[in-house]
């Protein structure tokens, strides 16, 4: 049960990091060799590897940051992550299998989309975490979305 | 707290179940005299008692499930259900009664509506729980939704 | 821990409390000198005052409640909120702060809106809240939206 709420704590820190635009302390969410994937469900359930991001180290996280932060051109938006309490899965030693419902909902100031906020992006993450000095970090977090269509400017991770 | 920590729990293996699409367990999710029904706000908040699904065993459930499966035609389409932290609302001897708020998306995959994430039921479970060797059941779920159009392939449980 | 499971109860009675248009329970959620604060991100981030709501004691709460109930002229509406898990911020002394990530989606009944529910305006709480006679409240709430545009008719307190 700790464990099931130090999970919850961790992802909304996660989410709260993202929605704040402090894009700069994700790659902390993760270990040095931790990976991040962003796929389809469609591709998720038959197994193929296509991915909308495919992160295999902090160093690639903090690329992809700077990137979003310093040179893709795109029109800015806000977004709002909100995620049911998760399941603990498994536990095998230091390694937790999780996975959590979210939602995430876009709002495109200044205009553009009017201002009002849309579902953005739905799925699960499923996540294999460890423990480092004490504190719970990805090795793996896989989001896997529903929606077939991501809007075109899908520029922030999830 | 435990229990509320269990019903979370609960509330999110419910969810997983019913969007990766393993109907055939949602079912055990209920006791063999359990009941589940979807109703609109409306007719709840007025005691009447039309309902979307009133299903009051875990025959019926099991027969709704092979009619969602094997014999209703319809465009599939993926849900996902984003569940709040549930609220205990009582507990005499075995049982236990909470709520919870949901929100429910929709992505019909392969061209209908583009493959985009949409809103499609948004509510609160009315649960009574008991506990059946050592593991929480459903003697009754009420899901009692918002909305009054329901889109009209709604086929799968909420 | 225990911390963190009481306020994700107290979000889900708020949200119940609002949900069930029982507005005549909200301003009991704060302490007599309470603020509930509903202000756009655009202004919180760059620290204008201006706000949809601020609401600077408990009696400015219920003579709100009255507006809500009593005379403002309005479409009714129904509201559905789905919070995710609380994260603690600190705790010193009495006075705990904690965040929530949550979205509020609305039905508009009887044929305005065609019954659909829609995404009506997400943010997250940023709360203060101090314990009174063994129970948490909210010395001061502060929904900041991440909605620009809203919908013109915000009437009740998210």
């Amino acid at each position: 049960m700790l464990l099931h709420h130090e999970i919850d704590q961790l992802n909304a820190e996660y989410a709260a990091a993202l929605d704040d635009r402090r894009f700069e302390e994700w790659p902390e969410f993760f270990i040095e060799t931790g990976r991040y994937t962003l796929q389809a469900r469609e591709n998720f359930d038959q197994g193929l590897p296509l991915a909308l991001m495919a992160l295999e180290s902090r160093g690639m996280m903090k690329d992809r940051v700077y990137g979003v932060t310093q040179t893709i051109y795109h029109g800015p938006y806000y977004t709002r992550h909100v995620v049911s309490p998760a399941r603990v899965l498994s536990q095998i030693r230091n390694e937790v299998c999780a996975e959590a419902q979210y939602a995430v909902f876009r709002t495109r100031p200044g205009g553009a989309g009017g201002g009002v906020s849309e579902v953005y992006n739905v799925g699960r993450y499923i996540d294999t975490l460890v423990r480092v000095e004490g504190r719970l970090r990805f090795k793996s977090r896989l989001a896997v979305y529903d929606s077939e269509m991501v809007l075109n400017s899908l520029i922030y991770p999830v």
